[in-house]
């Protein structure tokens, strides 16, 4: 359209004068604002903070920025905080707050908007997404409860419309269904939100049937926090009376007391792959929908241990 | 401009076509991007979820959203992103990441850019801001373990270019000087960073000075997690052989191994005040300068303990 000469002296003149370059003008003139929309579902799960972290560098190294949002693991938010970032134009959208079927995603798919999953993905499969191998890391808490010698083991799961939810507590009932372990009916039980107060009300239910075990699995660390709190409040010790297993190794579970043996998850790696495949979607939006499965990693620690000898 | 009944024909027809409305466009129309830029020092100190989880809420009740941005503790890194926030054309800037002397913060004011500060201020206090009453901690935590019968009392402690590491230190100075407590210039370090790695650094240093003395007050609590490694490296028992003190009082406190006693900070409220008063520039940027000094509560826990007879 112009000349570069003509190019060059106009961006010299306006440096003269004082102009600083405008990103929002700039956006309105290309379409791009070099703005990515992150959702999560609860920002004081320490979970998510190495992941956005990595998330934010990621984008930075390409001149993008994040404007990060909470939904409070609440799907009205979700939607309103969606639709708030689509008004400004973002070029694409990572959520960490995808539910296995989901509206606000199938609508930014037929919008034609740049969308990355991280951490939980739909049903479907048919979203690029960055996940873990929730199956394999229940059998890797199993194996491992099992090797220690635990026969029956109770299960503490999540809202059974994520899919962390869903394909861990599938993986702990294909366990016991195959007889691997024992459990019952009485001995799991699925929480309305992966948090400690859910976890805390719902093993206490577990607790107060009186059933016999030795050993629970949580679908995540903060579940695992308000198995704690539960065995605490009914006296029982972890991992004396009952072992306890956590899902996701967020920091600082190695310092709790006891120390709470946990499935890693690389936490870089996945903010990084989110990023990364945001951008190549953001650039090529006909890109092939991927789904990466990375796997987790049993972390060892003191919250379980060989059970006593046919105590509780 | 035109007539009310025009505007409302304009507002449904794009309604009826499908138009949404584009904050982009809005924003340059108008000259408000309904956008606050945050920065902070560390995502990954569980400090400040709750804090930004609080800011969040508050201005999404006025319609705004933040762009989140962690300067990962440096200070260019801190320049980049308030450039490139700025280039964004956001309403304002709330920074977590404030220096005694910060030059981020000067240009900032020439510019006009509403401005809150919070955690942290400036020398100047010519700058609104959201900040604890560190003296008043300091003093908290010290008497606390001179009641429990502790005389000679080390200190780690942060960063002197910013006013929490600043004031705690002169805090705890001012103790030491007055004879409220026995201190001595090898049992007070100021480290580089708010990092447990620095913690652990400058405590194991300390300890291997060889002198007597039985709990230490940390300047926060990822120091004071620093301290806990730096006695389990060295074979000492916290609280049987060195109490630990911490500031903050983050998430998870309660949890750890022994249980951190620390200053509690009202999270909530500094959040909550911090986006109040960066609405309140942005709508008046007349509206007087203020320090918001909130009282910090110390929340006894298992790491203090009387000290053992005469042992180290």
């Amino acid at each position: 359209m112009v000349s570069e000469a003509v190019a060059d002296r106009v961006s010299r003149i306006a440096d003269e004068m004082g102009y600083a370059r405008s990103t929002l003008a700039y956006g309105l003139r290309t379409g791009r604002t070099h703005t990515v929309g992150v959702v999560i579902p609860d920002l004081t799960n320490p979970l998510f903070p190495p992941i956005i972290r990595r998330i934010e560098r990621t984008l930075a190294e390409q001149g993008y920025i994040a404007i990060l949002a909470d939904s409070d693991n609440n799907q009205k938010n979700e939607n309103a905080l969606v639709e708030s970032l689509k008004s400004r134009n973002v070029d694409g959208l990572i959520l960490a707050t995808a539910h296995r079927r989901d509206t606000v995603v199938s609508t930014c798919v037929e919008e034609h908007i740049p969308l990355v999953l991280v951490n939980r993905t739909i049903d479907a499969h048919s979203v690029t997404a960055v996940i873990n191998d929730d199956e394999h890391g229940i059998e890797l808490a199993v194996s491992h409860l099992v090797e220690l010698g635990h026969q029956s083991i109770a299960y503490i799961g999540g809202p059974q419309d994520t899919t962390t939810g869903h394909d861990r507590y599938s993986a702990f009932k294909a366990l016991w269904r195959t007889r691997r372990i024992k459990s019952h009916a009485d001995l799991m039980l699925n929480c309305k939100a992966f948090t400690e107060a859910e976890g805390h009300r719902g093993f206490l239910s577990i607790l107060r049937k009186g059933r016999k075990f030795t050993a629970v699995v949580a679908a995540n660390d903060l579940l695992a926090l308000g198995c704690y709190d539960a065995l605490l409040e009914l006296g029982f010790r972890c991992p004396a009376d009952i072992s306890v297993t956590g899902f996701n190794d967020m920091p600082f579970m190695d310092r709790l007391s006891p120390p709470l043996t946990s499935l890693h998850i690389p936490h870089d790696e996945i903010g990084v792959q989110a990023a990364k495949l945001l951008l190549e979607r953001i650039d090529n939006p006909e890109s092939p929908v991927r789904t990466v499965n990375l796997l987790p990693e049993l972390i060892v620690r003191g919250s379980t241990a060989a059970p006593a000898m046919q105590k509780k």
